[in-house]
């Protein structure tokens, strides 16, 4: 199988790594703006060829578009046009509902499989690819009643092949949660460094004292400007409705702290730990059906 | 040398258990006012044995009081009444301005070191003993010039050996920094963890996407509260100051998403970017001096 992937970031060069280290994809080309990334992925060759956009698609069985959310809306009509019978395109983009709107009536719609692999960490670029990304991870697929069922049964067998495990979830459902439970930690994470940032001059004292949990709550705040701000702007609505919900929290433990509520703050952390067992993997669904 | 760890926690344990397997503490005694806690401590062998405090002390040459800063204010007036020539007593608390105050013109304030392990997990209880938790952590030692050379020595040489590195810092400065760099950390865990459980009540999404960066932003939402809740009344002023700056910068976030502000959504990321380099430990003075 011949694979294009447009966009040789994190996760489309982890992608070529994995299906190629899998045996699965026996020649990838890349395409992207970008010289430096171009040439990077060539050295550690994660694609065999850089070529244009048009030449890739038409060279390739599968195309994977690993490029910001705004740019897969605006790019992803254009490709699904070039598209022939047997060829298939899909996105990994962290917002699905703009992009699946902006092909909805698309003649070659079935030949587009929406997709978000749950995945990737604060690392950007050709460099930053790893092989086994996607292992025990899980990946959202929207609208597969859309896709042409041969293009679904093609790229949940390719995510099967790297270990991932498939959800199916319609596009206002995924941006919610992802609202919530991505997007929402990254806001969490820009804005305490950048507070942190404001306040400590000295940089040493933060380095000091990041074992303190600083580390671990602001590793987000390394992710990539240009990624993220789509994914925020995109997704616009469910992220204000909860950053209000957010700050709400955090008035409220201002609200104890001001107040000397003794009570009110254990009673707030007390409903948090209950993060616990859910982070742990222990949810009451699963509790329930080992009964 | 015989020690005596008052609060078999996390920390306590893991100081006991690390000054044991080093061969320095021959005999701990343990006293918790938690009978579970008592017997969890005898039986995965923390200590040798449990008593009273007073019993406990008389026994000791070092006392390491790790119980919530609170209680550490309350009870080191008592302590220090009780030590002869020869002992000394250290707090682990994680805030120092009240704990220093309480015992600022003690008679034997000297018998006294004030310090803060920079180590610790979201875990707790005596299970939660980890020997090696102080290996290439940072330990803040506070007003040093009012404790006696020899306790201070003394101290420093007991943290060396757990692996740990010293830094001397007055109360107010350590309080501000672990205000910004730690305990709002822990705040912003918390009220994340919060607004998710509310508004996901389905857990089994939660738990699905948790790989999105959630699982890590939301650890130190684990934390125990009965720990963290005198922490944040301890350091009320600083910390109250630190929250507003904080959801300050999420009001920015939420503006600029508001009103569609790519450019201003890309500034305040590419500024929160520069934690990068200080939690890789490359911050500027170390390039410097490399120079």
């Amino acid at each position: 199988m011949k694979v294009a992937i447009i966009g040789l970031g994190h996760i489309g060069s982890s992608i070529a790594q994995g299906l190629r280290k899998r045996g699965v994809a026996e020649y990838v080309v890349g395409v992207d703006r970008n010289v430096e990334h171009q040439e990077k992925a060539l050295e550690v060759g994660t694609v065999d060829e850089v070529l244009e956009l048009r030449a890739a698609i038409e060279k390739s069985d599968v195309i994977v578009l690993s490029i910001p959310v705004d740019a897969t809306k605006e790019l992803l009509p254009t490709i699904l046009d070039l598209l022939t019978d047997g060829q298939l395109v899909i996105d990994v983009g962290s917002t699905k509902q703009k992009i699946c709107e902006a092909v909805h009536s698309h003649p070659n719609r079935r030949k587009y499989v929406s997709t978000h692999p749950i995945a990737g960490t604060e690392k950007f670029g050709p460099e930053a690819g790893i092989a086994d990304l996607f292992n025990d991870k899980k990946v959202v697929i929207c609208e597969q009643d859309l896709s042409g069922p041969e293009a679904v049964r093609k790229v949940v067998s390719l995510y099967k092949v790297l270990g991932a495990e498939l959800v199916y979830m319609n596009p206002v459902e995924h941006d919610m949660h992802l609202a919530y439970i991505s997007h929402l930690s990254h806001i969490t994470s820009f804005s305490l460094a950048l507070s942190v940032l404001e306040a400590e001059k000295d940089e040493k004292q933060i380095f000091q004292f990041s074992g303190s949990g600083f580390a671990s709550t602001a590793r987000l705040a390394k992710s990539s400007p240009e990624m993220w701000s789509p994914v925020f702007l995109e997704n616009k609505e469910p992220i204000l409705s909860v950053l209000d919900q957010y700050i709400e929290k955090l008035e409220a433990f201002r609200n104890n702290i001001r107040n000397e509520n003794r009570e009110g703050l254990l009673n707030c952390m007390t409903e948090a730990n209950e993060i616990r067992d859910i982070l742990d993997g222990k949810f009451k669904e699963i509790k329930e059906e080992r009964r």
